[in-house]
Parts: structure tokens; sequence; C-alpha cells
């Protein structure tokens, strides 16, 4: 099997599951039961939490764990918007969010909130002097992705947070879910007061997730209740879960070091690619993810493709898989003003430090000859 | 190891973490992936889903699957109330809830909505009349737990069920957290519109959980996103867990035809509790759960207890796994109008269908020396 959707979720790696297995049968205690057992619990959890802290240069009570990379956004979005709603009921985002973004910035409206989606340019960059006259007396948080899902764009995190050193009493989000591990990002250096990542976009588990969130920054919890995670996500701790999540962001930082290789790897692919009649290429050349290649191939149906492509082992996906069921139409790829026909054909090859170039080099060969049969056929 | 905090959490099965295992290595897609692995993980999930929704007898749709209880519990009250305001920004509750219905009304109170905590008698049971009465023309919801996690008191879910069918825009919604599987509890029947289960209580994993919605009732999501779960609980399933989590469901179930033998277990304990000096139960003899027994060692610090018995390797915990580290008196029992003296030193045992008579004569043996021991010491 050659598997190229590692945008859309990650084989889970070995050693996390038997970090899970051997926790949860191990260390089943309540991290909040006074006995020995819930200590045992406990003490497992603040060693993770400690080393999630170290892995990401922040300090220890600032990272709270989730159930994924859906959770924590929403926790940050709506977690500041439901406590600074008397300070201005203003939020700036962009129009490439992911739908965890976007869907709960438009729950927020019908909440009364008022939301900027701002444009972003061919590339799906958008531009920080347009957050910055978004800007108004009202604004309590920008949300901006640091790396997008479906082409790989990277966005301006740092400078955003430059702009925003600023305006100190606003808010900054950025949901790192596709970005950790790939693309470097210092949280504390980009001036970030939250920061979303998931756990099994990094080869650990469903289930699992970690927000940062800057001390002090207070925020409305969506999980009330016996006060874990700092009072801001109560409910019995998935302290396996938890354990896995910390070796996959530890193996996945690890990895970091193979970053030029994988990014070699994506050259390649992109290269090869633009050689292809009947494809362009969507991920912008400079200024991308080292792992997410997108192109389309106008006037074929992306379903099509993948399924030729499955019945040879290779998967690969269309738009994000959160979406992939909705419209036909990326909303993303209609941002960056490409046409119905560029926008509705779109495929997304995404890797992991697993990928091999013999891969890449077979999906390669397989891409063209489905493309040349299915062309003949639709075209 | 005498494992006596059951209602702390539980020892995952070892057919759920075998269950957990499998569907993590081998059915890794995620579920809204067009493509085959994609397709596997997504029927496993619509059988999963199908398998709970039979064992509760509701329609599959009904079944949204969360994180926990603290997740299913903040999902129906905050997302009914989200959603409902308009209508009205009432609430009824009893004063003996888990903190995550506790804690998320009082997040409520925050936001402008207004909550009426019933008081309950010396067992612990809310009245229906009192429910009755506090109904205004603004309350859209009432939720009582089935089971306390502390004392085991059952709440008369069916009745007030009965009552609420007499006002149709009222939504109900019980924590079922304690008493699934323990307690018979038709959702159907008792009109319940919202029903919490939480995976780690009932031997399943730390980190699932369910949440019954009736057909029809709208909830403010309080996780937007790529519309998972019924657009009620955005976020890439996590499979596993929840195969795990109804496996666990369906394993309970079958074990709930040793009901009698646990109730008879628990009569066992409660009598010789009550021939103890030193010792005043706190769990109802009548109209109580199979599992629990709560009693109070007046004049000695519950944490001296626990950990003299933790010394002969017995497990047992003081209060709620979720409120034992915050204040020393319990608000369950303050609640059911018992002394300070006896609210603060509070003994919860709770057991599971695997505890056996061996265990419990061996924990009331050693019970016995240590309240003696103590007693001469502390008195
Ligand atoms: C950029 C981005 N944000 C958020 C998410 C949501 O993460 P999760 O699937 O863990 O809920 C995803 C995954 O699809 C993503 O790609
Ligand atoms: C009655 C009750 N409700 C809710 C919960 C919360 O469940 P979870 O620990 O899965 O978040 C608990 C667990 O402590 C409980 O006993």
């Amino acid at each position: 099997m050659i598997y190229l959707d590692n945008s859309a979720t990650t084989k889970p790696d070995k050693a996390v599951l038997d970090s899970f297995h051997q926790v949860a049968t191990q260390y089943f205690g309540n991290p909040s039961s006074i006995h020995g057992l819930g200590m045992d619990s406990e003490r497992l959890l603040r060693k993770a939490r400690e080393k999630a802290s170290a892995l990401l240069e922040v300090d220890s009570p600032e990272i709270i764990f989730t159930s994924g990379g859906t959770e924590g956004n929403n926790i940050a979005l709506k977690g500041i918007a439901l406590a600074h709603q008397n300070r201005g009921k203003h939020i700036i985002t962009t129009s490439v969010e992911h739908p965890s973004v976007m869907e709960a910035c438009e729950g927020l409206e019908r909440l009364g909130f008022e939301v900027t989606y701002l444009p972003v340019d061919q590339e799906g960059r958008v531009s920080v002097d347009d957050i910055k006259f978004a800007i108004t007396y009202e604004t309590i948080l920008v949300s901006v992705m640091h790396v997008n899902n479906e082409i790989g764009t990277i966005q301006p995190i740092s400078e955003i947070g430059q702009l925003l050193s600023n305006y100190p009493k606003i808010f900054y989000h950025v949901d790192n879910v596709q970005g950790f591990a790939k693309v470097p990002l210092n949280i504390r250096e980009a001036n970030i007061d939250l920061c979303t990542i998931s756990g099994h976009k990094i080869h650990g588990l469903k289930g699992t997730g970690l927000l940062y969130v800057k001390t002090g920054v207070k925020l409305f919890s969506l999980a009330h209740g016996g006060g874990q995670e700092a009072n801001l996500r109560s409910g019995t701790e998935n302290v396996p879960g938890i354990v896995g999540m910390v070796k996959a962001m530890r193996l996945a930082k690890e990895r970091q070091a193979e970053i030029n290789n994988l990014a070699e790897l994506k050259q390649y692919v992109m290269d090869e690619l633009s050689k292809m009649r009947h494809i362009e290429l969507n991920t912008p050349k400079n200024g991308s993810a080292p792992h997410i290649v997108h192109f389309s191939a106008p006037g074929l149906k992306p379903e099509v493709v993948i399924h030729a492509l499955e019945e040879r082992n290779i998967f690969i996906s269309t738009k994000s898989a959160c979406s992939s069921k909705s419209a036909d139409e990326s909303q993303v790829l209609v941002s960056c003003g490409r046409s119905y026909e560029i926008a509705s054909s779109g495929l997304r090859v995404s890797m992991s430090y697993e990928t091999t170039k013999a891969e890449i080099d077979v999906f390669l060969k397989e891409l063209t000859k489905v493309l040349d049969k299915l062309s003949k056929v639709m075209r």
C-alpha cells in the first residue's frame, strides 16, 4: 500500500500504540483519585505535560490536552469569544481556514459576533496589511492557520504576530494542525496566544490533541466540570492517549531533522507533475509545506482518479477529508481565484516522513497511466 | 489488588483493548476519506453506531460519540441553552449533580441564564413536585442525573419524564454515567431528550463516551467543523475508541444479568458496615444503585483511612474523583442535610461486576482493623 493521504490522517506509530497499551493496562487509575493508582496516573500526566511543553518551548501549565484539532480550534475561538464579548464582538480570520475554524466562526455569528473572512492571494496567502486594516476597536481575536490543509500554503504567522504585538488586547490563535513538526514555528517568538495541534495527523492516535494557551489568557470553558486541564477542559483525562500524543510529538520532532528530504521529495513530485499534460499545480512553488502537493486534473472527476489509483493500491485524496463529502468545489481554490473547472477537480498528495522516493515513483507512473486512460475516455 | 473505586474509573476490559488495537492498526483511515481505507473506517463506525443504538433501544442517528461524560453533559446543557435561548433562559437541575453539570450551569449563569438548583431530601433525592413548581414559561431544560456518583441515589427519572411530557417545549437531559448497565432505564419510555454515558466507567477507554440526542432536538454545536456526528460534534472520529466503547457497552449490558449478585454484594457491605462502630451509612437503603456504598467515619480524615487501606492494597475513595481535590466537605452530603462532621469524613466503595465476595470480605476485615487503630489514635 502506498498511502499518500497523510493530511487526512496518519497510521499510528507502533511506539505510540505500545505506550497507549501500557498506560491503559498498567496505569488505569483516575488522575483525580487521591490513592496511589490515581497518583501514578497523575505523575504520568504531569510528565507528559512537561515533555510536551519542552517540545513546544513553552511552560507546562500552558498545555491543554484535548480530543483533537477540531476541539482545540473550537475551544480557542468560542472560549475567547464567550469570555471576552464584553470587550468586543469582532473576529478576524481568513477565507481558507479549516471547517473547524470556519464553521465555528459562523456559529459565533449566529450568537451575535461579527466575523471578517479575509481574502487570500492566488497562492492562498493572507496579507498582513489586510489584517491590519480589518482591525477595529471591537476586535478581540485573530485566527489564522499555519499551513493550509488543502494546498499547503504557509501563512505569515510570525509577521501577523509582530503586527498583533501592537494590539495587546487582541488574542492570536494559530491552527497548527498541518504545520507541527513540518514547518518550524516558535510559539513564543511568533507572539501566539493559542495554538492547536492534533495527534492523529502526526502518527498519534485519533481522539488526541493539544491546545497551547498562553499564561493569563482567559477562556470560557466549553467543558466545565472537575476542573482538569487548568479548568479549561474538564473531564477524566485520557492519560493513555495523552502519553501517546506526546510520544508522537517527540517522534515527529525528531524526524523534523529529515525535513529537507521531505521537501526534496515534494519538489520532485511538483517537478514531475508540472511536466504532465492535463495537470495544473495548485500548491505554491514557494512558501508551502514540505508534505502537501495539490493539483487539478481539469475535466476529470477527482473521485474517478482516486478510485483508479486505489485499484493500484495507492491512496490519495481530493480536498480535505473533512469537507470531501460536501460540495464538489474546493472553497480554498475558489478563494485563490481558481475557475470552477480547477476548483472542482482537485487532488491532494500528502506525504509523511515514512514516504519513500520509490513510492513516489510508483505513484507518478501509475498516475500517468490513469490520466492517459481516463483522458481518452472522458475528454 | 482490591480495586473498589470503580465509580472514579474502571480497568479497561481486555476485549476492549484488543478491539482498540485492531482498529487502530488495521483501520486507520479517516472515515471522511472517500477511498477504500476511509470507507472501511466509515463502515466500522456505522456498525458501532448501530450496535450502540440497538443496546440503548434508540435509533442509530440519535447516537453522538463523544470524548466522555463531561463532554456529553456540556454538549447537552450548553448546546440546548445556546440554541434555544430565544425561547427562554431558565434551566432546572438539582443540587447534587456531577460538577460537569453543576459547573456548566454556573458557566451558563455567567452568560445570562438563570438556573434553579433544586434541593434534595435526606437520601439525596429530588422531588418531582419541586420540579413541577420550578417550571416557568422561561424554562427550556431540566437536567437530572440518574444515579448519584457519590452516594448512589437513584433519581425518579421516569416520573420526571412523565411530568415533562406535559411540557413538550422543555428538553430533558439525564446524566446516566453512573447508571448505565447498572440501573435499568429505558430512554424512550422515560421521555428523555438527551442522555450521557461515559466509556471509562464501564471498563471502556478513557476519552470515549456517548450522548443520546433524540431525533429533532436542536443543539448549538460546541465542536463545529467537518460535520461529523450529525453536525453536533465535528472532528475526525476516534474510530478505535468508539469501537471499544461499544464493545464495553455490550459487555456491560451482558453482565447486567448479574445485577442481582452485585445488589446482594452491596447489601452485604451495607449490612456489615452498619454493624461497625464509628460508621454512618450515607447510601440510602432503598432506591440506590447496586455498586456504590458511601459511608462516613466521623472524626477521621478520609485520606488517612484511604491511605491506610492502600497499604493493604485496597483502593477506595472519598467523594467523587472529580472533586476530591477541592473542598473537604462533600456538597452532595451537605445537600442531604448532613453535618459538617459527616460531610467531611465520607468514604466511597464502588464495585464493578468484577468485584467478588472474597474481596469484599478482605476489605471489611481490613477496614475494621484500620478504623480500630485510627480510632485509638485520633479520638
Ligand atoms: C488545518 C486543520 N485544522 C484542523 C483540523 C481538525 O483536526 P481533527 O481532525 O483532529 O479534529 C484538521 C484536520 O482535518 C486540519 O487539517
Ligand atoms: C455522574 C457523573 N457524570 C459525569 C461524569 C464525567 O464523566 P467523564 O469522567 O467521562 O468526563 C462522571 C465521572 O466522574 C460522573 O460520575
